[in-house]
């Protein structure tokens, strides 16, 4: 009990931890659905996770525009309000939907899970998906879409200590991605030092350093995905 | 009911929108206490919301420089895990308190209010209070602290759209800052669009453009600063 005013925090706190786990436990069962529709149709599904203005949608351009005529590729969209990125996605030629969030912080589970009904309706399912997940390094870590793989971006201009700051994306994902490295000289960014310190949390990690702007480490990125598609 | 797997799309939202609305309520009272506190010892109090690395530290750094020989001021160090950026603001004299979320995206009124009892040891309270929330656009703005006044941060390397995407942070403040302007010439970013679409969400915002690195715009977010704390 607080002296200060009698507010009980302890009680307040165990509350929401309660709360939380009832949310993460409904979003498990459909993730697992959500594999499960992966698996059996031969769809890899990258769920990517990073702050706002990382640089995803301009990744995933330049990634259609390498690999769209020798792969099948489809995108979920995750936005708040806007549905300014599905229409990027859709002028380079993939299958975009958009999923809105109305107003939350983070795709879940059963958001995806309504877009696969989507994927359904097409002649021809997608070999690769990509699920842009809504501009947040925090909760989306927390949320199982069901997807095969998952990878964390930061750009340069975020500045190199945000493995330690925001870790569970970190030690949740398979790939790690280092964005804006054409930016490197006008920021005080150590590529060595994300590395070192997203590989403390999670050894396994997969590092890519790359440009979608000038190309600089994408010949990398586009093998791994090819590599990931034809197993 | 969808179709494909019987699972029940509506009920979950709807059982997730109710535990949402308990949550909210809770912290609305302990904010109002918060509220009801700084207003009692004359303390105004500024939350600070940003994506990660958009360079609120820094921002904090370069006001303790600029003010804090004339004004006592304290800050509210919100992060996830670390402590990195409690002592960058220790190391410029100013009192400063962790708060570490334990895995959560946003402080919320609890937490603040704990820190409040560690104010109420000093020996002489501060006049101004910064608040850096947790790196996040999104959740941070969905929980009052009790603030006196809340300002949204974006930094150019982010992209002007972000106001749009993000607009929830930008209709609860009343300041918006678009920081890191010294590297404009890096960036596609449009300060005018930026602000339009800022305004649009939000005609009341007061909008600064500054560099804490060089310094420009910086003298207008003092001299605001000054006069928020001289009433």
């Amino acid at each position: 009990m607080c002296d200060t005013c009698g507010c009980n925090e302890k009680e307040g706190v165990k509350r929401i931890y309660r709360i939380q786990e009832r949310i993460t436990k409904s979003n498990e069962e459909i993730a697992e659905k959500n594999r499960a529709y992966f698996l059996k149709n031969g769809i890899t599904a990258v769920n990517i996770i990073s702050a706002p203005g990382s640089g995803k949608t301009t990744l995933l351009e330049k990634t259609i525009e390498a690999l769209g005529d020798r792969i099948k590729i489809a995108v979920f969209e995750g936005d708040i309000e806007t549905t300014l990125d599905a229409e990027r996605i859709k002028n380079k030629g993939a299958f975009a939907i958009q999923l809105t969030t109305g107003g939350a912080c983070h795709l879940d589970a059963q958001l995806v899970h309504k877009a696969i009904h989507e994927i359904e309706k097409m002649e021809e399912p997608p070999k690769l998906l990509f699920i842009e997940n809504v501009g947040n390094l925090v909760c989306p870590a927390s949320f199982d879409l069901g997807e095969t793989l998952r990878a964390v971006m930061v750009s340069v201009a975020e500045g190199d200590d945000k493995p330690l700051k925001y870790p569970k994306a970190f030690k949740t994902s398979q790939v790690f991605i280092i964005s804006k490295t054409d930016l490197l000289p006008h920021f005080d960014f150590s590529i060595e030092k994300a590395k070192e310190y997203a590989l403390s949390l999670n050894p396994e990690l997969k590092v890519f350093a790359l440009s979608a702007k000038t190309g600089e480490g994408f010949d990398e990125w586009i093998a791994f995905l090819e590599e990931l598609t034809s197993s």
